[in-house]
């Protein structure tokens, strides 16, 4: 069976897509391992217009009740890998695979990676890439968050009233992090800022215990129990197959109505070139990928 | 003085656009003759993710309330005229004109106009823009829908339940609105449809008492006490003075940041060439025409 249309990702930007599909007569599916992605992970939302102050993972439960009163084929699943065949796109997952005349992909970011030795064996055993989410089991333990920007400034912040310890570990020679939060950390007795430091090595014993870095040309070995890894968001697209035109941080390069460089795979959200990574965005342009991949559907169907 | 920022318009891009602004500290107002726009006279939006069911005023309200948490200076007036000086933009009012580094354009559309003798002589009085508005004042009263597109036909079903009998005229030798509400009226004893019909005058004494068309080479007077006139919408621009492109539709051209062809002017919702006129886009689009905005305010600055 070839579908119409299978929305791969089921963020802000997938729901909308899935909700707009749900109210035309296709046949498709929504493949996502989760749903509300990165937004569940927001502490507080005051940008979605129409809600003021709710966290995220409360938005987006109201966005499933809203898909909910549609009758929508979930899968459960991640897409693995893409390909082209003659007269439709296939997506793999680890079971099996669907094919579709259309494609959304709509799988948003995920936290970029360390890539050093030890980080996929210790997450979840005391290295997070959420301090929000993780960082009260924290409570008064020495941990440390890697990246000076944004959000590693946040998390430290965040754990200031959690954690007994933080050393703030940023590769370049300062923070870069917004200017207006550095003064309430640098003046902190429990921050110890270590810049122009690398990390190496996260070590452990069935639990984190030791970081490994190298601050100028000095190897330090830091006692710890939990390492927040805060250096930003890649795009979520281990799956590409290198059919769509990204651009040089990975994101799929996108028009105005969502389409991209592939005739029948349209993309919303995130994981596209468009420079906002916000909620309303995302819905919105969930809901221009869904209307353009019909109005190819239906010249495709004459 | 000169403004950091004018948005013009607050129907949901416009507000979405203010409500990004109003978190940052910029000198801004709003121009706007009323709050919502088009949204306010929308039934049911089953669209806008995270309400499933909710009329376009009730969701107006929520953004109103929304915007209210924030400080946010609004002039309730018009959009006249829109001028380029040497380091400034300036927006001509009916009462006065306000200067301002960068514009963003939500002003959304209008109603089509069938630009006949006594159209505006009678616009509300007798004659309206909307049956979903005004339909139930004509209570078994004869009237004509004019527009035998979408919102002609659903204007059509909605004063089958009210008025007593309904012309509906369309200049097209067929309806042109959506196939599957076609049966529905075609076989209504209520419904009289004259197709390959034009309007030529609306004529009435103080209130509409009738309509002059011209079917193919024969011209009819058609006794009545309601006109809705149903044939689309185009951009509300009359300001524009060719400050920015615009496509063959008059709608204001923007790329997916939302950026116009003059720098410094930002554009998002429905009056621009984005496709798809729907409210989720348009606060999407709305939040990011400010960002792009800020972006461009801030090279401005330095």
């Amino acid at each position: 069976m070839i579908f119409d249309l299978i929305i791969i990702g089921a963020g802000p930007a997938g729901i909308a897509a899935s909700l707009y599909a749900a109210r035309q007569n296709l046949n498709f599916l929504i493949i996502s391992k989760d749903i509300g992605g990165q937004a569940n992970l927001i502490p507080d939302i005051e940008t979605y217009l129409g809600y003021h102050y709710i966290s995220g993972s409360e938005i987006v439960k109201r966005f499933q009740e809203h898909l909910k009163d549609y009758n929508v084929r979930f899968v459960y699943s991640e897409a693995k890998k893409l390909e082209k065949q003659k007269d439709c796109f296939v997506v793999r997952t680890n079971i099996t695979s669907f094919r579709s005349r259309v494609l959304v992909i709509a799988t948003g970011r995920v936290n970029k990676k360390l890539k050093v030795k030890g980080e996929s064996e210790y997450a979840n055993k005391g290295l997070s890439y959420c301090a929000a989410c993780d960082g009260p089991l924290f409570k008064n333990k020495t941990v440390a968050v890697i990246g000076g920007g944004k959000s590693g400034l946040f998390s430290t912040l965040y754990m200031l009233k959690i954690a007994k310890k933080i050393y703030l570990i940023e590769e370049n020679k300062e923070l870069t992090g917004p200017e207006f939060l550095i003064p309430r950390i640098l003046k902190h007795e429990k921050v110890e800022i270590l810049t122009n430091t690398k990390v190496l090595e996260v070590i452990g014993n069935k639990i984190v215990n030791k970081l490994k870095v190298k601050q100028g040309n000095k190897i330090k070995t830091l006692p710890l129990e939990g390492i927040f890894v805060e250096i930003g968001y890649e795009p979520n697209l281990p799956f590409l197959n290198g059919l769509v035109k990204i651009n040089n941080k990975k994101e799929i390069v996108v028009d105005k109505e969502c389409s991209t460089s592939m005739q029948g795979i349209f993309a919303a959200g995130d994981v596209t070139d468009i420079n906002e990574k916000q909620v309303i965005v995302a819905a919105g342009e969930g809901a221009k990928a869904l209307m353009s991949a019909l109005t190819y559907l239906a010249k495709y169907k004459k």
